[in-house]
C-alpha cells in the first residue's frame, strides 16, 4: 500500500452541507468550557441563547469530510495518522445558526522520507450555502507515518510548509486556566467527531493511552476560547485567524493553561497541562483584529 | 383571574410529536451526571452509542406540551407556580431514539382554600408513534400558590392526592453522592427546558434566588441515576416507577447525596445537597422490577 501524489492532489471530496442551529453552538460552546462560571456574562454569553456569540473555533466542526483517509484507493496507513497542525482563518463571524457548505481539497503532499513520513495540508472553505459568503477557512496538517518514501516513483512531492517562527523568549505575558470534565470528551463528541477513541476505555488502551483522551481539536478549541477571553474581550469578531501544533494529549478532567505573549495583534502563545506540567500545544499563533 | 374547574380539566392540549436521537439521549445522560467517571463502564453505558442505555426518565423531557399554563384562558396566576411533585410509571424502557407522541390531560383539580391554593395534576402518556405502544406515564403535581378558593363558585373540586407514606425511621441503607458542575444546568436546558430561570442572573434573582438554579427535574434525574446505579446495576429496565416532592433547588455545581431505604422491590428515597445541607428532594418512592 503506498499513496500516489496526483490521486491525494485530486481527491474527489463531496462537498459537505451542515445545518447548525443554536443549540448546537451553545453545546460546542459547553464542550470548549464555556459556561463554567455562569455567573460571568461574558461566559454566559456563549451557551445562552439571548444576544448568543459563537466561537469562531465551531468551523472546524463544521462541513467536515469525515474519515476519508480510510478508503482504500487513498493508499494511507491510515492507523498510523497524526493530527499534527490545526488553523483557521476567519473571514466572518458565525451567526447563530446556519446551514453551510464544507468544500474540502488537498494542498499539500509532502514525502519526508521514507521511514519518516508523508505530511498531507487538507483545507476546507465553510461557505453560507444560500448567500455564498465565505465564513472560515480550515487548514489541516496531517502526519502520515506510515507512507514516507512515495515519490521515489516519480519524484512529485510538495514543498514543506514553512517552519514556525521560534516562541518569544520572555517570560509569558498573560495566562489563563480553563478546566476540563471528565466528561468533556464525551460532550465533544456530540459535535461532531465520535471517534472511538474518545469514549471506549478498549480502543484507547489499543492504541497506547491509559484511559481516553480529550480530542486534539477540543483541547485546541479551549486555548482559543482562553486567547478570546484574555485578549479579546470575549468577543468572537475578534480573533482573524488562530494555529497550534499539537505535542500531546490532554487526559479529560486535566486543567489547560494557555500562555500568551502579545506583540500588537499578533499572539504567540502554547498551552501546557497543569497536572502533569505536559506541553499539549505548541507554536501557537493567533492574529487578532 | 380565577380558574375554572371544568375549563382546566377539559383544557386542549394539543398532541405534541418528537424525534430524539441517540445523540439527544447521551446528551440528557450527561446532564443527569453520567460519564463523570468514564472508566466506569455502567456509567459509559449511558453516554456513548455503543449498546446505549438510555435513563428512563428521559421520558420526562419528552412531548413535555409547553408553558400551556401562561395561556390567559386558563386563568393561573402562572408567575406563583411550583413544581411540587414529580412521577413517572415505565411501561416499556425507552429506546435508543424514536418518534413518540406525547399526550397531556389535567387529572386533578383541587381546591386547598382561600390564600392556600389549588393543585393542578397533569399526566402524559408518551406512546411509540410507529407502534402505538405505551413507553411512560409522566405525572406532574404543580402548585398554584395564587389560585386557592376558586371552587366557592360551584364547590366543584377534586379530592387531594393521597399523602405520602411516611419515610422509614431508620438509618438510610444506602446512599450515593453524584456531582453536579456549575454548568449542569446549561447542559440540562440544551434537553428542551430552556426557561431562562436556569441561566439568567437577572431572571434569577428577580425570582428570589442567588444565581440560576437547577432544574428540579435535573435533581430528579441525579437522584434516578443514583438509585439505578446503587441498587439496579445501572440496568434501566429495573425501574418501574419513580416519585418525589420538591423541597429546595440545587445550585449547578452542588454534590447530591440521594439516601435510600429498601423494602423489597420498594425503595424510599430522599436527597441532600451535601455542601449546605439542604434537603432538595423527599418522600421520594421508587418500585423495582
Amino acid at each position: 500500500m503506498t499513496i500516489d501524489y496526483h490521486t491525494l492532489r485530486n481527491w474527489p471530496f463531496k462537498n459537505v452541507e451542515q445545518t447548525y442551529t443554536a443549540r448546537d453552538a451553545m453545546l460546542y460552546s459547553l464542550a470548549v468550557g464555556y459556561g463554567a462560571n455562569p455567573v460571568d456574562s461574558d461566559d454566559l454569553a456563549f451557551v445562552y441563547e439571548k444576544a448568543l456569540r459563537v466561537p469562531p473555533t465551531l468551523a472546524v466542526v463544521l462541513g467536515f469530510p469525515g474519515f476519508w483517509a480510510r478508503d482504500p484507493r487513498a493508499g494511507i496507513d491510515w492507523v498510523r495518522l497524526l493530527h499534527g497542525e490545526q488553523s483557521l482563518v476567519m473571514h466572518k463571524p458565525l451567526p447563530a445558526a446556519a446551514t453551510v457548505i464544507g468544500r474540502s481539497r488537498i494542498t499539500r503532499v509532502v514525502d519526508k522520507g521514507a521511514g519518516k513520513g508523508a505530511l498531507l495540508e487538507i483545507q476546507r472553505s465553510i461557505t453560507d450555502k444560500a448567500s455564498g459568503e465565505l465564513y472560515a477557512t480550515v487548514t489541516q496538517l496531517t502526519f502520515c507515518r506510515g507512507d514516507g518514501g512515495f515519490s521515489a516513483n516519480n519524484g512529485l512531492s510538495d514543498e514543506a510548509p514553512a517552519p514556525p517562527p521560534p516562541m518569544p523568549e520572555r517570560a509569558p505575558d498573560h495566562h489563563c486556566d480553563l478546566p476540563t470534565r471528565p466528561e468533556t470528551a464525551l460532550i465533544y463528541r456530540l459535535c461532531g467527531d465520535d471517534n472511538a477513541l474518545h469514549a471506549d476505555p478498549h480502543v484507547a488502551r489499543a492504541a497506547g493511552f491509559e484511559r481516553p483522551i480529550l480530542h486534539g481539536l477540543a483541547t485546541w478549541g479551549v486555548a482559543a476560547h482562553a486567547v478570546l477571553k484574555t485578549l479579546c474581550a470575549s468577543d468572537p469578531q475578534r480573533l482573524a485567524a488562530f494555529h497550534a501544533r499539537f505535542t500531546a494529549p490532554v487526559y479529560p478532567g486535566e486543567t489547560i493553561r494557555t500562555e500568551m505573549w502579545r506583540d500588537g495583534n499578533e499572539v504567540s502563545f502554547r498551552a501546557r497541562v497543569l497536572e502533569r506540567d505536559v506541553l499539549v500545544l505548541n507554536h501557537g499563533r493567533a492574529q487578532l483584529r
